[in-house]
């Protein structure tokens, strides 16, 4: 039995996710599908209407939800049932802020995706998350899918041989119009540079690959090249970045991320290849790996089946050939964050694959790989390093 | 808003579905994942041991976990906050009992498919739930993705014309080997007669694309010739069927149901062609419908586009190129069936779509069909009728 | 090398397939791609002019082109450089009498199919083809794809182990809407039983999946039971054919071929299945065989690979990953052909591969099974016998 | 009737390609399919014993078997009946010396990719092109399949707005392993550059996404940033590049090019995103281009349908869901080079579409890109400009 099948559920906050927000409720569902969870802390929305409807669809009791994140922070962290985890799905440029503060309190926390939006925040929250000692995760959900996993298992396992190239794309068309001229609410705060950084484009969709084809490969970017560019007329930041990457390994790659790839389906797609063989993995059909090794015809590997390795099978919840989808590959996350914290309070090691979330150091990656593009970008695509050693 | 964000959550309790279940966990899903029921009461396995660890799992009180589902009925039946619906996930041959008692209390139910094990039991259920009044659904959960919602729209709103042909394949692979022998449950629950009946793979999988067929077309199958056939040694039950079909608009059709489709993936795909265009779903490509007009190129509609239909738009969480998959699409039936309930509750209307849930009347006619499938294979596969007056 | 490479080309004539024709084209480009084969008569139309401009397009001088195919078969066979094969790529009804002219001058005979448009015409045309002692081939020309080769030599050598299922359609939009009121040529060929026969859609389609399905297993299909529809007003033929089969392993199958599956892309599909594994192929990924065991991932095999078979090599011709397509494979059947004449002519043995061109006796076995589908029909889709005893 | 349709064959000669060549059959194939050209003269091979089996079966009678080019272009130019064209398929370091040899003598050229090994050589070729007032085509022969066609057609027609970014790639795994250190010809070709000239991969396969990019969008590749890479040791030509490029009206691109893409199946893909929509063109599934609307679904347009252009039609010559292949492609660049020349005979103008053939300016186009990548990757990926300005 899992150590999260003998334990109570860990009691969880919000900040931010109300009504109408859009990735609000991928979280809720993520934090809840699998019962590891309660809700029972909040401030969804600044508008306190809002928050208050808000409230009745999360299940939160009017005396714990509140009207902002400090408060709640400071009551919930001196009642004895306070919440033991906070969710931020807030705008990207509040994050730091929140973080700190729950930290401060000794929260744990999960983090939406860009963890800040410049690396001074990102190295504070680094520094505050290892302060108090808590659990920090970043939402990279994509990276809990059972086949990404899998992805993971195969190449680090060497059945690729030496990785040599690594082509990650991340390339949406939601931005190919002026959107955010409709006053759309995540077009702004996607697109504002006061919401979402001068990284804009790298930092939303860009961290993704750029954690993927770690995660996988388990080599790190060391420099990059990059172009960056703006195509919609009067939009303030980069919409699209062709990145092209060295590996500590001398393995080279091309990160491509877009929000102008007009009518783009999915979008988000790896292929990494070594010297024995090649995998390539993409959203559109995310219950499968293709493996293809040089020395016989590709194979396909799909979440349920035997030869999964058990990294994959771990984060598999029905038969195969039912498809799990996006919601439970985010609560793989959630479940990843709740086994860590759950064995810590038990004083007990949890299963090492639940290490697999996206934690603050690489949320510091991410946001550093990021400013190096811009810087590269405004030096003439020349390269810049990324190094590993801000870590430290 | 909808009835349901305004409703407390219904009361929900579970027979069957316990700690080793194959379906059990994704009722389980489905039920909780949009938070409209609380799972308070069940009788999870017949093992006591194995039911308190489910319950835990379930988080189900000691008081209100039974040790068999007479004592469930009454007792919850009894309480002020008893259940209000159950969910039935035993072997189907004990379907009809356990349906009648909770009828008898008044208590709704969502029975996994099939039905019952022969005819004269669907139609005891359906005699039991008209005198209820009470709301009774079969989880045909495929019919729940948005795509065949969407689907549905489509063909029931003439965009294909005149159906004409209808292909239907339901085709797995896991009885290829003679898996009964190895004692693993569900293997033993689907090949032996006692269990599954003698509809064998025809209600197992079979009326899983007979409910497809007709929620997609709206035309009702009138008679069928079916050859049906047992390829592994010793097994008891017929293993694949091979189903001609006619609809009560001339059109034609195969239903290829089978549990020895060796190392078939999903295996779920259904194809309409009218006089106009065809459309083309199949459950690998789950978020996606194929559209062919005659007159132009073919189209690919996918979830969560701003040209999907309401009936799709209704049961879509996320936003497109993110897959929901399989627990979500099976959630869609929970919430139809709430919406239904907390709308009788709250004596108005639900949203006509809500009615989209597969009704006991679909059960019924589906055990119908996997009889006339017997009987046709014995006489020589000759034509015989399904007609839908026995629902009278 | 090869006995091809060694010889002089073949001198071939052409009954049919002039100016305007559709198939007659691609027997050209198939007889002359490999350099195998010289056009060097014919009679292309039965309109002078269009004979004359056809013959410009082949290459034909003008004391070959022909009135009619008895001048030309008279004058050809009197030449001491006649031809040594015709091709004949008139309407159906007309394949009979003009097979039996050439053969009674000793020329082989390659047919498009169906061979013959009912089964009397048939034997008649195998009797002859054996009393001439000549090769007789009729162009199934998707039996010629390099991986339908591969699947043939994959199942033939045990890689599903026994085989249990089979699954064939081909399937076209081109009759949906009523074509033949439009007064196009080929649509009034298929669709009038002056030219077709009553075998319709079973003779002109079916045949094809008949031959594959017995081609690619080694089992003869030995009973049938068919539903035969017609959906367009006024079509005087079957346009829409459901066919269930038993093997003489005790396989079973389904066969489907329709003219009316609208807008349905390519529609030529197989799949097998037996106790070990299963192949799929189609014609949309005709460079793509997939191999899905029971024990194992599901492999994709393409053509131009080490691990193909010899039988899918000698059939290939250019590197793996530049598709060959319809014209090539169709081509295969021409060189199998040739490379049988040119083995008789020097006295050698043929490559035992080239005799997977299908034979006289397989044009025979295709038109039985056309008229068992009639007569199964006729009689409530009873299964009526289809024995290979026909051809003793 | 189309003017080839009226004129006598072309008189075609070969230089290379003979026995064991890989891509002379593609050429001889594509020469002859259409009925368009006579083979009548070669320098097959430098091995005499190879030529004269060549010979044989190329068809090419003895006394017009040369030893070689200089001898075959001097006699074959004082022949009333000498070729009028020539094809050069020997190893790219001899293109340049034997284009100018036949240009020379007023033959028309067609040549392999790539068309020289360096710019020097390039501008030469183009230089002694115009100079004899010569028809010059390079083999792009992926630019003549009828969906790429079709693709050109709809881009440059507007139906997707303005170009904004255009990813292409070529990556193929036939270098993954040192394949040079067998002793495979082919091999050794691609990756000596006494052979293949300092542009390695860039060359061999960059060019041919170079072209495609241009010959789609219409637009000039203005300048790029590269950087190149070895991976295999001891290889002597970089088997990697990754360029990003920027297009004449600001769009942005990325090019990859390689040979260690281990284990790709097809590896050609380009897709082209505008301000109003996407394309999407696959080597994998030739016969079919995504066209997707950012304002409704995304369609598939199928070679052969009535809804394709005439640039589409045109190239086209079987019915649709038949695939014509890499053979045919090729062929109608052999074909639209056949109607410019029969129409400058005949003294009429060709249809505009044969002029969509890859020209001596293309070709030296992508020589210009190849040494712009080799200099750009020596300057730390700085951008370097390609003007089109060298073609004056």
């Amino acid at each position: 039995m899992s150590i999260l099948d003998a334990s109570p559920k860990l009691r969880l906050g919000f900040v931010g996710g109300g009504v109408g927000s859009q990735i609000g409720p991928v979280h809720r569902h993520a934090a809840t599908l699998d019962g590891n969870y309660d809700i029972v802390a909040g401030v969804l929305s600044t508008t306190p209407e809002r928050n208050r409807e808000s409230a009745r669809k999360y299940g939160i009791a009017g005396e714990r939800l509140y009207g902002s994140y400090e408060e709640m922070a400071q009551k919930e962290s001196a009642r004895p049932d306070g919440i033991e985890v906070v969710v931020i799905v807030t705008p990207s440029n509040s994050h730091a802020e929140i973080s700190k503060t729950f930290l401060r309190h000794g929260i744990h926390v999960i983090c939406d995706k860009p963890m800040t939006i410049n690396l001074p925040d990102a190295m504070d929250v680094l520094a505050a998350t290892r302060k108090a000692n808590c659990v920090y995760a970043v939402t990279y959900g994509f990276s809990a899918y059972p086949m990404i996993r899998e992805a993971r298992a195969r190449v680090r396992g060497g059945e690729i041989g030496t990785v040599r190239l690594v082509q990650a794309e991340f390339a949406l068309g939601y931005g190919t119009l002026p959107v955010e001229k409709t006053g759309h609410k995540q077009a702004v705060w996607q697109t504002d540079p006061k919401f979402a950084g001068q990284i804009g484009v790298v930092g939303n969709l860009g961290t993704h690959i750029h954690h993927l084809a770690r995660f996988i490969t388990g080599h790190e970017i060391t420099s990059i090249a990059a172009d960056l560019s703006t195509s919609v007329p009067d939009r303030k930041i980069f919409d699209n970045a062709h990145i092209m990457a060295r590996f500590d390994n001398g393995a080279r790659g091309v990160l491509w991320a877009s929000m102008i790839a007009a009518a783009n389906a999915f979008g988000l797609r790896i292929r990494v290849y070594g010297d024995k063989g090649s995998i390539e993995w993409a959203h559109e059909d995310s219950e499968e790996l293709q493996i293809r090794p040089v020395s016989g015809p590709p194979l396909l590997v799909r979440r349920g089946e035997a030869w999964t390795t058990d990294a994959c099978k771990r984060v598999s919840r029905i038969r195969s050939y039912h498809p799990e989808g996006y919601l439970a590959a985010f609560a793989n996350l959630y479940n990843d964050v709740a086994e860590v914290i759950q064995a810590r309070k038990a004083g007990v090691a949890p299963d090492p694959h639940a290490y697999d979330y996206p934690s603050v150091e690489d949320g510091v990656l991410g946001i550093a790989f990021s400013e190096a593009a811009l810087e590269s970008n405004e030096r003439g695509s020349a390269w810049v390093d990324t190094p590993t050693s801000i870590l430290k």
